[in-house]
């Protein structure tokens, strides 16, 4: 298939060509740019949702009752599974994919899981292209759905228009367990698992936590009760994070928004640009094996070695 | 005070001499590399001991008991904190200072938070420079402590000999938990908390998932269950972090460790400088406000604009 012809079935739907697309953008196949380039102007329509939280607090779940949900308007959904972990560990990711599998028969909804192949960078890359795919695919929502909660996943999820960050009551501390940079990114908090005893004291946790963070948005993250696994507070939760989208279509906020969003996907594209780069430069240098073992016999600091390369590199 | 007044102050085990290095050299102030240089000849003595895993298992505290443990050998330990999350999250780690300030008054322990002023690359040469500080300082061993478990985290705990993974059980799936890139880089096990129930049920799943991970060191990773709050199982810990040094020191193993360790630092301070170098051009250059505002434009795909950036940085 041309790449002319996947952008047009990708444009009318075709959710095989998508899947072809997305894999041909992730392992940096030739023409998958181009065809991404050609898809860029019927982007911009799908309303982007992030979940994440710490392992155990049943996102998947979450994101699953927010689907079924959304399919009862007819809506199209794209999910994003993300598992910035080693590929050894893609046997989870299957697990969400089995799970999820009870919307295979439908048209509707689309699943891709994305796992780590290197880089951060190229993993927010592939997945902030994977959710182009999905928008032009016609995807009215599209579910950014992470498998942790590490700063891999603060940066991927950043690619959303409203961050849902989900919690448990119980779960460990659970203070520490959501702050690695969560409470800044936050747009909407579940607290899951609200039938376990002191939920309440885990709402309060939050809003008081809260309380500590700068925003320079006016926007107060609500917080909604929920149990995934019957439904409870899906509805509620489906209805703050439409509420973040209304808010963020007042006075330009979401135009806005997307172009930091657009800053941050580029420097994150630099940055597995720069990887891919710093490795080039560090063999093609001449001069690699002899600065990692002069820094083995202490005679470079890592910094040293790097300037050496660099230095090497310009001269070249 | 000059460079080689700090570095003989460091060398005679002058504990704020080193701390002001360490500061020196992650603000990159001048002379700071210089210092460093002058140490490295006095580094490679220390064991390095990387304690990582997610939040909520009590890294900080497994950490204290091991060196409460060491102290009693007069051992002098070097604890390194790493919070690769944003520096809102700086006040956990100042929890955490305060709570091993048990130790305040004990000038064999020496405690050093590293929190995160940019890529994943700065802060992972940043803390093996503290780690060499401490070394040449004349620690014994030196702990670096993680906050999270995320691709950062794992980064940096590659720069230890010995890696620990802490889980506890039934933290949310802990299997899950643990997963990310963790189980390949661990040597030993620590299931703290073990007095929770499902301590061995959380052992035996460890031990299942080891066996699909491929090594190709012959060296089994133990798995002890501790309980760090009132020391139990933290001497068979100990024994068994010394177990796998005497195990590097076989046959070259930890030389062979370091040279492969030097590299993949040298790697990551390249990147960190290809980095500062490449933003410093693109701002300069105007290029940068303008491959933002065509890819918020729809017109360039953030990897387009990422080469854009990187190819106006090397044409100079």
């Amino acid at each position: 298939m041309t790449a002319t012809a996947l952008v047009d079935a990708v444009r009318a739907g075709d959710q095989r060509a998508a899947a072809r697309l997305i894999t041909m953008l992730e392992s940096g196949r030739a023409g998958a740019q181009d065809a991404l380039r050609a898809l860029l102007p019927f982007t911009g329509r799908a309303h982007i949702v992030g979940v994440t939280g710490p392992p155990g607090t049943g996102k998947s779940t979450l994101t699953d009752a927010l689907t079924k949900r959304l399919r009862r308007e007819d809506k199209r959904v794209g999910i994003v599974a993300v598992d910035p972990s080693s590929p050894f560990t893609g046997g989870a990711i299957l697990g969400d994919r089995i799970r999820l599998m009870g919307h295979s028969e439908d048209p509707g909804v689309f699943i891709r899981s994305m796992a780590s192949r290197g880089s951060v960078g190229g993993l927010s890359t592939a997945t902030g292209d994977a959710v182009r795919v999905l928008d032009a695919l016609g995807c009215d929502v599209v579910i950014i759905e992470t498998v942790g909660a590490g700063q891999s996943e603060v940066d991927v999820v950043k690619a959303a228009d409203t961050v849902v960050v989900v919690a448990v009551p119980g779960l460990g501390d659970s203070i520490q367990a959501i702050k690695a940079g969560l409470m800044e990114i936050a747009d909407v908090f579940a607290v899951n698992k609200s039938d376990r005893p002191e939920a309440d004291r885990t709402a309060n946790e939050i809003k008081a936590m809260l309380r500590l963070v700068p925003r320079q948005d006016p926007w107060e993250p609500p917080i909604v009760t929920t149990i995934a696994t019957d439904g409870t507070g899906v509805d509620e939760l489906l209805g703050a994070v439409r509420r973040h989208l209304a808010h963020l279509a007042t006075g330009g906020r979401l135009a806005r928004q997307r172009v930091e969003r657009r800053r941050a996907e580029i420097l994150l594209a630099l940055e597995a640009r720069i990887r891919e780069e710093a490795l080039r430069l560090a063999e093609s240098s001449g001069i690699f094996q002899d600065v990692v073992r002069r820094a083995a016999a202490a005679e470079l600091s890592p910094r040293d070695a790097a300037e050496e390369i660099l230095r090497a590199g310009v001269r070249r």
